[in-house]
């Protein structure tokens, strides 16, 4: 989903800070869906941590290459092979394609981290210098992905930063398994006349983004002189913390009580307990001197998901 | 050498945590000494990182295992692949061979880590919760082996701890090529009635702990509940910040001016600029809360150098 949107972004821009995109190349596990622009755009399919896959695509030379292929969270836990393989190795292994490629071939790489590298129990705010402590293994291979890109981009084979995403919401299509997806939920199934259901307590608070602030985050770090970072090339995005009461207050200011009331408030213990090991906010202080952008009021989180995807539900 | 004092105090202790050692099996690139103890000591010469080795390895089916085994800062520095493939793709194929012999098997594995996976700049005191940003392939590689143990324990495969240990000091035998090999230099050489470089200025601030205090981290950990650790396995040891100065002057106090006499300033500009991006002091809470104990005056550190190690030289 921020793959898509971050295509059609670039496609809008037509350009990665002043320089013309020439060609867009999309690979995924499945077809990526097709995008209109004014440059080339080449759709491919392959998993990143099968045989010579990364071979395949370190050999394309892309200039900006985003790295955004990932085992997601639940999968990850369930799966120990196939999330230390995807995310961990397939990581590795295209890193060290890059290098292998020499000539000087030194592309801009942009990881999609998360702040599933900390773990609780946290400060209020989580500073730009607090440890890594993922308590999930798909946090530990995003933390051991950060290392790799900051040691590989010290030594010169790629000039890689590592964006840590808030919680993207609203996520526009249908509700997934991961025991995040209430947070869109709530929001995207009343705005489109269903009911939602509230696993937990609406003083839960979080961390947020929404998907045209990630997809900015994601052009922006392509824009920046990275050698700015110093070698700490892991950054914390901004993003909203707003606990569950005020994303339901915010509903109603633009929907109305009719549409707040489809949400049903079902307490789920299973989904309380890996939620209360959330970071609830953030600091992120690095990445907003450095010009990232999130929202700042759910408010505005509700309209971008009405602007760009309501409609098309 | 960290490994032959831990062989040596495990042989002079018998136990560990009140359990009789039934055998000791040391492994090492090169033959590693002989050691001897009341229980038999195997002793075996093999790559960690090479094929089969870690299968070999973890068929022995240890109840304990030490972890030390390491491409030096210096080596991994300059050589990419090596420093990658034994340190850190080394550690996890050990950590993934013990997790495929199944059955319920889940030794205990003290890994040796280091206070190299901090990068400058940093607090006056390191707090436990500080980020790591390694400024070399060593520290990544070392940080990345935490994470590694920090989830193949978290998911039972491995009980495990990472220390990240002071630099060691007084290292016995001859100076090697690490640009910290000085700190070592300017006691052991005059103490022998050699002459010894001090390449930096005697304020320079550094952590170190004898090699017998490093033994005894290493002890100790095997004998700790290690689920007290709560997911977070890596732990900074406690150690002795001090200056150069304040290291000459206990030399002085022990040995006489004579002896520091040996001592040479001689400014070298490579060794000053890897030195100022060293870290000079931490807090080691959660160690000290658990017990692991570092000298508390650099004098001791020359006693326990004298004792243990100045007559065999």
């Amino acid at each position: 989903m921020v793959g898509q949107k971050l295509a059609r972004k670039l496609a809008a821009d037509g350009d990665i800070g002043g320089e013309a995109i020439s060609e867009l190349i999309l690979q995924d596990i499945v077809e990526p869906a097709d995008v209109e622009a004014a440059f080339p755009v080449t759709r491919m399919t392959g998993n990143i941590a099968a045989a010579g896959e990364a071979e395949k695509l370190a050999a394309l030379k892309a200039d900006v290459i985003y790295l955004l292929a990932a085992i997601v969270s639940g999968e990850a836990e369930q799966d120990f092979d196939k999330g230390w393989n995807v995310n961990a190795r397939g990581t590795w292994e295209l890193l060290e394609a890059i290098r292998q490629v020499g000539e000087g071939y030194r592309p801009k790489l942009v990881f999609s981290s998360s702040i599933a590298v900390f773990g609780a129990p946290f400060p209020p705010r989580i500073p730009d210098d607090f440890f890594s402590t993922p308590l999930t293994s798909y946090g530990a291979q995003k933390a051991m992905g950060e290392l790799l890109i900051t040691d590989y981009s010290r030594k010169g084979f790629i000039d890689g930063v590592s964006l840590r995403l808030p919680t993207v919401c609203v996520r526009p299509g249908k509700a997934n398994l991961a025991a995040s997806s209430f947070f869109s939920g709530i929001i995207r199934e009343p705005l489109n006349g269903k009911e939602a259901i509230l696993p937990v307590a609406d003083t839960v608070r979080h961390w947020f983004a929404s998907p045209r602030a990630t997809a900015g985050f994601l052009t922006h770090a392509a824009e920046l002189n990275l050698d700015m970072l110093d070698n700490r090339r892991a950054l914390t995005m901004p993003g909203l913390s707003c606990t569950v009461a005020e994303q339901i207050e915010a509903l109603r200011e633009i929907a109305g009580e009719e549409v707040v009331k489809r949400i049903k408030h079902q307490p789920d213990d299973a989904i309380i307990a890996i939620v209360r090991n959330w970071p609830e906010n953030f600091e992120a202080r690095r990445a907003e001197a450095l010009g990232f952008v999130a929202e700042s009021d759910f408010r505005q989180i509700i309209r971008i998901y009405i602007e760009e995807d309501l409609e098309k539900a």
